[in-house]
């Protein structure tokens, strides 16, 4: 089975997409779409079901939930309402809320100081916290007769902690008991549409890379020791990654010039990977550690970071 | 014998320095002076060496090393320097730094979003980190024959957070096994005139608090499981604490007064804690939550969080 | 006339209060009450209305409505929408919009680095500007039949630009040309209880120090050229005012103690003045530039400028 | 004369070099390089000394010096000191401080909230302000002969405050009637190897877009009234300018492949412009208003900011 040549992305669902656009059919993994068109958001579910499905896929096995809601860069408190809704109803679908003081930790994952890494860290700094107060005062000082014990750490990134993030989140699960972690965390998406619009929700944590084997950075039940939900939202896009594409749109139009009929037969004897290794020679090496965001991602990682707390701040008290 | 009434510090010196006021020596504890005046550092080094003296003071059995740093509020570079230099020097001390490649994690307590309680977090801010160097690529990539391992964690405060600040960084230390965890912590100060001029080192850990007996949320070698170094400056005052001052110097000078002679009468009959419960009548209730601090607090916190950080970078460069 | 001794304080109300507590009419100051139990506002307006009420008051000719609203530090919704909308009826009362196309410069004045001097900057971050957009596309682009043109300054302190705020303001009026100019700040009360929990909007601009005679300092129509109103929220005690207050209560308290009967006597022949002579001497000096604030001062001003904000940006959308 | 296509440079040195990419000689403008090998910096000074000249460039008439200095992004104090003194050097050479009291005003340009963009509210932070401590008591409360009179605005950007920028800055300007204004703003340049390590320090101000004839929002001395000089450093390459780059590299390799002989004859027919316009059309709409930065962002332009404020705070220290 050829693995699919890595162009970055943290989403599942452009992983899929991508073999569709070559028509393959990957077994294994099953993808299932409803777009409710009224509220315009339009929700994608990837379930990987076999191991075979996640080597080519290169995710874990489990369920990525993908929110698209192109008026999330808008400040329409409505509709961030409505995409907090669904947050939170996916959130009940994935974790097990049976016993009465279901307690969560909430990890806000990234780098404080750099806007588009920041998402993790706003959301924590959003949320009502209390596990504190239920442990001090009982469960009835929050006038309710069941609740969350919700507490949240900001690990920060190893070049200011010199820890993985794992370690520091393994070691606080360990002292604290949480019965699931919610890992929130900025993503990398290949497309620059999908850029601050789109919310995936997964059972299966955040693995760095390929994220397949065993990989000991990850953030997973294995490493953690408790269920771990990953909440993921795209801000930038990789600066190599959009120079890929447009040659390749540059290149897919040569094959079907005209004018330039000679080069598409030379390139039609190409394979993708050998397309991407044409292309590759030809991105600068400097654009390696650069990224591509909008101008305006500091206000809408903001925006969007209050309506993912909204979601967890309401997550037991039903 | 009677425990001093409980006007808030953070220094043993202070704490000390009341006993002196009555002309009290208290067993167990030693007190030693050296003023350098030719570089306007004055060192104080405080040894509460009985459970006893312990008991006194209301301090936990140890070093306490107090600098006392006028200069500091001002932005003189080689001042400043000095300073770090003997930050470093005390560290050393403190530590028994023998093998080969040591391993500190430094945490930056308290509040990031409340300037006098940020100063913390800004050291890690300014840390050198080293460990996950050293753990990829060898301590021969740091170009140096022995370096520490520097890690950093700024935990938060209890109400961003739900959880007490031991609990986080006992998981973090049976995760990351450092030889040693120092811990940076904004003080309150008795004194105004120590605001922001005065750094305590002390190998006894934070304890929250009277300081004394079992106490399950203090910081130190018993609830971390390796030894603590507090590193400590002054950057508030109880509001209820100067005024309370205030209040006994007007007393003490209408004892001595001539026109007052009644009242002096009157007054000398108190004792000190009579006194003070006079005075506490007199303290609004709503001072409890106040605190003082200068008017360029920011710049000052920040400023001195690199003169601490600084001699944390230098720890084992040598 | 004697002045009253200087206690400082930027409410007017507070100013009153201290007469009153003397017993002594101040002729040509006018105020009225209006508590409104049910929703937990208060609302006191002082109109001083002739130079000699202004002299004594220590503060310009002119109307200074405050809300004491104590709900104001407390994350309540509804309730900060109804101090929006108090704030927003007062404006209009104070300001003539009559015209089609108002328009409104706000300057945020303060220090955005000092949490308790920041209010004015926040203030202007929340708003939303329109005056741009109306130049630019018409006020129809805004979907309105009338519009305001909010601008917005954020001038920094003195420190910070070697300029007064006045220049800057000055400057930026004669240049856009506004039909008012509303300047918020962060103000300092006598007494702690109002800390955050109050709002004074007033027509006469900002005059710092005593506030009569001729201000070169001073935002005001005659420095800026178009009508100023203030909005400020006290945020800060000076150290010394709380001290002073404290020193009040006990000297009182010893007038009429049986038991100090002696020092009653004498005291009860010291008019305010000498007895603040008496209790000046006792304040520290060290206390000059520290000032008292509660320690939630960053959440709760973060908040009330939201609310302060709201009512700006709803300024001519009726 | 052909207009090139515009691919947006804020470099003068970038714009020079296009033109050298087509062996196209300018007239009316003169380049000057200095490669200090030693030191790791090199100096290019662009000259446009003919209107034709300014027009070709897309530039106004003006001297235009180009600093690029590869290990700006270093944390390396040494280098830095000598960035420094560079910039002050030629700041010299462009302001005529004549006279004894001379006095800048420094406008820190861009938007504080989006990394990129805070260069120059971070190099205004970073100043040692003296034009009020001038006023108030003379230059010899400075401990010198001749001091600068240094004043700094921070005026934000047109969403937030509703004007032009050179309206808040005219008004200031004609105020407090400084001899000249420094205006720093963050740039855009075409290559990313450029970004953060390079300083443009030019004598004709700030021209938005073509930055060629009547323009009313450009900060220079017709529309400020002082002279002014602008300093700038790239920190970010618009998104479609690094396609459009990956792009003419595919095609100029086609022309000269031997595999892809045919396309080659078909595109040697075309002109710059056509091949442009080819490109266009593959690049993404959506990549309007996305730009391309490094992930290091914050961290190095903090660092150039105190470079920069360095030269600033020296400037009449002679």
């Amino acid at each position: 089975m050829i693995e699919k040549y890595s162009i970055r992305t943290d989403l599942a669902l452009e992983q899929k997409e991508r073999f569709e656009a070559d028509n393959v059919e990957i077994p294994g993994v099953v993808l299932e779409e409803n777009n409710d068109e009224g509220r315009n958001i339009k929700v994608t579910t990837v379930r990987i079901e076999t191991e075979n499905g996640a080597k080519i896929m290169g995710k874990p096995v489990g369920t990525y939930i993908t929110l698209e809601a192109p008026e999330l860069t808008v400040p329409d408190e409505g509709y961030h309402r409505e995409v907090s809704a669904e947050i939170l109803q996916f959130l009940r679908q994935l974790l097990d809320i049976g016993k009465e003081d279901f307690s969560v930790l909430v990890a806000g994952l990234g780098n404080r100081q750099v806007t588009p890494d920041a998402l993790g860290p706003y959301v924590a700094d959003n949320l009502n916290i209390t596990r504190h107060i239920v442990k001090e005062y009982g469960k009835y000082a929050m006038g309710k007769d069941r609740v969350c014990l919700l507490s949240a750490i900001v690990p920060g990134v190893m070049g200011q902690t010199g820890m993985e993030t794992v370690e520091i989140i393994r070691g606080v699960v360990e002292e604290t008991r949480p019965d699931a972690l919610i890992a929130i965390d900025a993503l990398a998406a290949r497309n620059s549409k999908r850029l601050n619009r789109t919310v995936q929700i997964t059972d299966t944590g955040i693995s760095p890379g390929s994220g397949v084997g065993n990989q000991r950075n990850a953030i997973t039940e294995e490493t953690v020791g408790v269920p771990v939900i990953a909440i993921g939202v795209p801000t930038v896009v990789d600066a190599a990654t959009i120079v890929n594409d447009a040659m390749e749109n540059l290149i897919a139009q040569m094959e079907q010039s005209e004018a330039l009929k000679g080069v598409g037969v030379v390139l039609q004897g190409y394979n993708g990977a050998e397309k991407y290794e044409l292309v590759k020679e030809l991105i600068a090496p400097h654009l390696n550690g650069m990224f591509v965001t909008p101008k305006d991602v500091d206000e809408t990682v903001k925006r969007i970071s209050y309506t993912i707390s909204e979601a967890l701040n309401q997550l037991c008290c039903s």
